[in-house]
């Protein structure tokens, strides 16, 4: 949750005089997204979420993801959709930080999935990597696999204090992943970060994804890989193999996995989980001790790692 | 800012299945209120605040806030109206809290406020007083001036560590304020935090009050004194008697200060800012050194009882 920058009344209205939405009839400081400044804005127009971009997000990525999101709504997509101002830009400065405005979408995120679920997202995200085809702005993954070593070495002086021998397992296999990273597999937009809290459900029905701050072109069975992770492991670590086998189904009814995307899968799952352990475990130890908001888990990740060690075949993951 | 207890769709929309209000498109935690957990909640019927009642919060209290909030609604108070159940109760049970749902209200909180604003809440002070005129309900004032001293004693191990000689200056203002302290002053229904925070304006206009869970039956003039010091102090801690002079007249256009509540005003604000910088203190003590959140600041309120103490007179507030 997070607020980090405050905005006057007349700073907000002087802001939105710039847009066609009319002035704020209220605005609220909302509990979501860790990186930036989220606002809900009421107006005469409706509800609208306003942006302030916190320097955990680089300002030269934010064309990126605003033009991104404008994409992906006019090839069907339901996801905010960046609202233009009378200049036809779509982002402004608030409080000293970048700033936008995107559309608001009705939806609730499940605290707990079931498989139905699961499938909805891999229909959409599938959905996603195609309608990601014919965008052509660049971003590079900031933290895909070249990323995790520094990751882990700024992490390295006091992992050990999270568990036991945990930085030399990781180590070992950064060591792996480096050595069988798979090359050549199809690239595209990733959103890279489909957690259950960015996808939005009404009733049993998927209705929109969002905070595309982590988008950029990578590996798209890499983001199926995230969602595995994100969508289909228990409370206790285990593997449901319900819920994978129908999120990669429903993925590839929509765009077929090939047959090198398959073999792949397990090094990419261990690659995800990696990805998140070392994030979280870089956050845990950011955090002094004692304070009040604890950051999430590193070792979720890093039973998950553990499990993708153990597979042998995409067969462990419920297809063939 | 605070969202402490997470709710899940599955709860949420049983809850609501209570209520007539339809069930939810969309809710999110807001950053509101330090006590409770406070969500948006977006429904076919329009917008609703759910309120989850965390400890801080006496479970006993909440009747009194709830019929509070009705009573001064009907009476053209404009602040968050409880929404009752299908049974007509307006307190229910989500996520193992009390929980309520109350109205929405449009409105900005006022960051800068200038003369015209600290007029405008003096009059709906004054205006909340006389509507709580026929409330029957009893609530002392948990936070009133006999609690001062116990929260004193708590503070006082590490009282100096914020301020050099704090704990004496305190010790000696609270034996100056229990032999002042005034009685006989009219009672009844006060607000006891209405700082810029929990009133609404749009433009111009004031358009609702709200954040009822300190109200309580005590003096009507300490509730003046507690907004004279959160709304007409500027950020150096000096007072601005123009914008203390606004919000007196106004109150008293709409109720008269009797003679007596006049004299007392000095000692009233006095105790008004002994009993934030009392609580202040012991929030900021109560908090990790390090920690990512930190409290509001207790020696704004140890300048204010400073300056309050060179007070001689009720003209020094800028009224006769």
């Amino acid at each position: 949750m997070a607020v980090y920058t405050d905005v006057t009344a007349d700073d907000l209205n002087e802001f939105l005089a710039g847009y066609d939405i009319g002035a704020a009839l209220s605005y609220k400081g909302i509990a979501e997204g860790v990186e930036n400044s989220n606002f809900l804005v009421h107006t005469a127009k409706g509800n609208f979420i306003l942006t302030l971009y916190e320097k955990r997000v680089a300002e030269k990525d934010l064309p990126f993801f605003l033009a991104l999101m404008e994409h992906l709504a006019t090839r069907g997509i339901t996801c905010p959709q960046p609202v233009k101002t009378k200049n036809g830009g779509m982002l402004g400065r608030l409080a000293g930080r970048p700033a936008a405005i995107v559309t608001f979408l009705d939806g609730l995120w499940i605290r707990r999935p079931t498989a139905h679920h699961c499938a909805a997202v891999g229909e959409a995200l599938a959905r996603l990597h195609l309608a990601g085809k014919d965008f052509h702005k660049q971003r590079a993954n900031a933290l895909g696999m070249p990323s995790w070593r520094a990751l882990y070495e700024h992490a390295k002086p006091r992992g050990d204090s999270v568990r036991q021998g945990l930085c030399a397992e990781i180590a070992k296999e950064l060591d792996a992943l480096e050595k069988s990273w798979p090359r050549g597999l199809p690239e595209g937009v990733i959103h890279a970060d489909l957690f259950p809290d960015n996808v939005f459900f009404l009733g049993d029905r998927l209705s929109g994804l969002i905070d595309f701050y982590f988008a950029c072109i990578d590996t798209l069975a890499f983001d199926v890989a995230v969602c595995l992770n994100a969508w289909c492991f228990e409370p206790d670590h285990s593997y449901n193999v319900t819920k994978g086998r129908a999120l990669l189904n429903a993925y590839a009814k929509v765009r077929a996995l090939t047959g090198q995307e398959r073999a792949a899968l397990p090094v990419l799952a261990r690659g995800a989980a990696m990805r998140f352990l070392l994030t979280r475990l870089v956050d845990w130890l950011a955090v002094p001790d004692g304070a009040l908001v604890k950051p999430k888990d590193p070792l979720e990740y890093y039973w998950k790692v553990r499990f993708h060690q153990s597979v042998e075949s995409v067969r462990d993951y419920g297809i063939s």
